[in-house]
């Protein structure tokens, strides 16, 4: 594909660019098949500002005459007096960042806008830019990602008898959003595995998600079953489950819908597990929003964050408007409630929603942060989220289209990622020790979610990754973060590992609004910056001093 | 005075603590005149709850029989089986703290709430504890507090040719709320000082408050001017405010209450500069909210906090509808104003409201830590709220006779107090390196003016703290905060001095509950503590590193 086709307009000058908190920039504008690049070259210390084009979630255009109003002219006007005109494009991106460019000329405007429309909307994967991105130091050999189950299985020694490593879904063909491997009760075979699958949504059959070493307890995850409006019943699933809590006298199922939408799932074909059926298993219903209502109350939380009148009242009303916070409240008192389960009250866990895609890996990776100290290191953390959303099949391509500022419909968007991300910020808030990585790693990979430069968060699952080539054609986020460069200002320097699990406070007055991520572009957060550069500093200073100190002794 | 009398029951056996965020602990319940006592000399470690009664701002008593329904039994039925009964007697402190007691038997019970009521509540301020603190290490001997307005005069030498040091008011005749000596404008003598008294309420003339070194500008404070329904006029304090702005073209008047209320106040006596009179001098209104209103707004902020509902949106609703964080941002802005008066435009201002003892204080010390990079050192804030808030004639113990708790009828308390220290709590936060003192010391010092063992906060004025002897007969509580031991954790590890004016940003955004004070009862803030903790020790562990490199070099 040519960008060049959609450039008409490569370079102006003379184009101011204004930021929330920042003095306005005038220089010259350029315009690539994957970036705009406004460079200022005024002044003692020339300025660039590089915007990914993925990362625009909307854009508006207006031109305006030298009479001072505002309007689309029509073309005998802009022919009439072209130079006399200039425009204004207002850039909001899906990082939550909004931009103004004045540009000079009617048709240069024009020209540009239309450009950024059609390249930050590319529908072809493998034509946006993490195909393109080649830094140096980074080499496109060898292994792709930092876990895999086949790793995580072997680590895991403590489980071997009881639980086995299944390559039944090698071929996509089982479960087209599960990896290639999963890790399934040893009692259950393949053939019951594959019957299994037909009997969950989209394929997505029970498997291993967690393993509780300290008492053995396990959190697994799946699909709804499709027991339909018929109560159909799947013996291997029954089995499958019963060969999960083998020996113990109980498991629990955290459904994270309401009781009533499990029972009208059925009307759809979709369904619960019976009292009858899974005798052994006790079901909790705790609803958790997500779709629609979740992508809704993300863009009532910016419009709230984004309004400038000066009364606490008004914000504070449109803030609970939003019921951003609740739905904070609801996934971490749900995952507080499945970890619970497990260490607490000794039992083993099902999770599940409906497609067991969204709200399913949010509860159960928020309660293994809880449970496991190896979860919450730097690598520990990021393997987490290779493993339980890319591998395990979160829709990022289709969740993370949007983000809170686009005026299209919404469809398949929803921030589910970003709620995590919250959760992980609030429990880290909370637990200041207690995380191995820092509040930037978390504001950084929500921007990741929605537009990067690597290839980690592209497509709906390993499958699609796979058929484009994605492994071997780009280059992968979490591995770039772990480099020394990056990993220095992504680790928490106040780290102090514990082997308790963290119990977060989930009272509504323990849960605060993540400034940091919501309100970081238009909030001066320069001096909380330093206050944290400060703290980097004297822990470097520390570890030297020891280092030194260290070296005096014989 | 004899405590005893009001004992009947010094000590019970088995009684049983509870508060929030800790285990109940069982102990013995001792009742002095100044304290309650608890002890659990059980287990490991024996622990001790010390309770100054000045503390407890509300109590309430309930007996309980043994089959379990909860009233206030007639006496027959007490004689009848007293063994059988206990009651309980929750305590809510002026700290915010609330603390719960079952004492075995009725009788007992009965004495020692009946104990609480009247030692918690003593009328006579020589009776108060601080009249008793007698701690090793600190001597009744020697100068009391940090400054005195001759010491502040001698230590400004540029203003001393437009500045001088009365004493017109050392017999605290002419303003009683007023220090003995104060600071005015060399042209007006003591004489025409007398004038302007009779002409402001309660006396209390313009006097300075704040002299801004870079640009010579000076912040006054005073009351309103009496100019009554006749628009009374007074030349002296026309003269007194003409040479405050001598050279200079013109001041503003921040006024603290609405363009509405100050016309209002002249219907009972009061008023405000008028244009005609003052026409150097431009009135700026800006309504702060004290007395009653801001009292029930503490009230209703501690409701919410103390809510134990699980609903986001019904503890945002709350919050808002407490409008606290509306008085703290009316209080920010407004003093933000006041400097921006001073430091961007260069004009000197006058504040004042209606008494000049509230949000006049409010507003000249918010103001003066936002410029004068002095005070904002550990020494230099207390050295701030002594001669702008004590010696300046907050009428403390009116204020802080009850904080959030109290049934009893609002008269004169009122949280001003409590609102700066939020407001400087807000400025801390927004620039964490900025303050030279903690978050420790805000809060112990929301704590002291409420409850203290010092006797700083005693009394109205200055002149009722000498009549009593408060400088003789109790130690003073900025003294002690500055001794080694206590220093180290009211200091911030983090400080780094800036010359520059700290600007807070008054958006609504950026405003927060200030959850170290309002919660600190009701959240596990252990972990937070932990994190100040490690931060302090790497900032010593630093320090000694210096040194010992240091020693090192020849």
């Amino acid at each position: 594909m040519e960008f060049s086709e959609h450039i008409k307009t490569a370079n102006v000058e003379d184009v101011v660019l204004r930021r929330p908190s920042h003095a306005p920039m005038k220089g010259t504008l350029c315009v690539t098949g994957h970036h705009l690049l406004f460079s200022d070259r005024d002044g003692d210390s020339p300025k660039q500002v590089l915007v990914l084009l993925r990362n625009i979630d909307a854009i508006e255009k207006s031109v305006e005459n030298l009479l001072g109003y505002s309007s689309l002219f029509s073309s005998s006007v802009q022919s009439e007096r072209p130079t006399l005109s200039s425009g204004t494009i207002t850039l909001r991106c899906k990082d939550l960042s909004v931009l103004q460019l004045d540009i000079p000329g009617m048709e240069e405007c024009l020209n540009i806008g239309h450009s950024i429309e059609t390249l930050s909307s590319l529908e072809t994967v493998s034509h946006t830019y993490p195909f393109f991105y080649r830094p140096s130091g980074l080499s496109l050999q060898g292994q792709w990602g930092l876990s895999s189950t086949e790793l995580d299985y072997a680590q895991m020694e403590d489980l071997n008898d009881q639980w086995r490593l299944s390559h039944v879904n090698r071929d996509y063909c089982v479960c087209p959003s599960y990896p290639p491997a999963v890790i399934v009760p040893r009692a259950i075979d393949d053939e019951a595995l594959i019957k299994v699958a037909k009997f969950r949504q989209w394929g997505r059959f029970p498997v291993l998600c967690y393993y509780h070493k300290p008492n053995s307890m396990v959190i697994m995850r799946s699909s709804q079953p499709l027991t339909g409006a018929n109560r159909k019943r799947c013996r291997e699933d029954e089995l499958l489950l019963q060969a999960v809590i083998d020996g113990s006298e109980k498991g629990y199922i955290i459904d994270t819908r309401s009781s009533q939408q499990a029972q009208q799932a059925r009307m759809t074909g979709g369904g619960f597990e019976s009292k009858s059926s899974y005798s052994c298993w006790k079901r909790l219903h705790r609803q958790l929003e997500r779709g629609k209502v979740l992508q809704e109350s993300l863009i009532k939380l910016m419009e709230a964050c984004g309004d400038h009148s000066d009364s606490v009242d008004r914000w504070l009303s449109k803030l609970e408007n939003s019921k951003w916070l609740s739905h904070v409240h609801n996934a971490l008192a749900t995952a507080g409630l499945t970890a619970e389960c497990v260490e607490r009250d000794g039992h083993s866990v099902l999770v599940h929603g409906s497609e067991g895609t969204d709200t399913t890996l949010l509860v159960s990776s928020l309660a293994r942060l809880i449970l496991d100290p190896s979860s919450r290191t730097l690598p520990g953390f990021l393997a987490l989220l290779e493993r339980e959303w890319v591998q395990a099949g979160h829709p990022f391509q289709q969740r993370c289209a949007h983000s809170a500022y686009s005026h299209a419909r919404i469809r398949q968007e929803a921030p589910v990622f970003l709620l995590l991300l919250d959760c992980v910020w609030q429990l880290a808030h909370q637990f200041p020790l207690a995380m191995g990585f820092s509040e930037a790693l978390l504001i950084r990979l929500a921007s990741d979610a929605y537009a990067s430069n690597y290839g980690t968060f592209l497509c709906n699952s390993d499958q699609e990754r796979c058929a484009l080539g994605v492994k071997e054609r780009t280059h992968c986020l979490f591995q770039a973060l772990l480099t020394h460069r990056e990993r220095e200002c992504y680790s928490n320097p106040l780290y102090e590992p514990t082997e308790l699990a963290i119990w977060p406070s989930v009272q509504p007055q323990s849960l605060q609004l993540w400034r940091g991520l919501f309100l970081r572009w238009t909030q001066h957060t320069r001096h909380l910056e330093e206050a944290q550069e400060e703290i980097r500093n004297l822990v470097l200073e520390c570890r030297g001093a020891d280092r030194a100190s260290g070296e005096l002794d014989p």
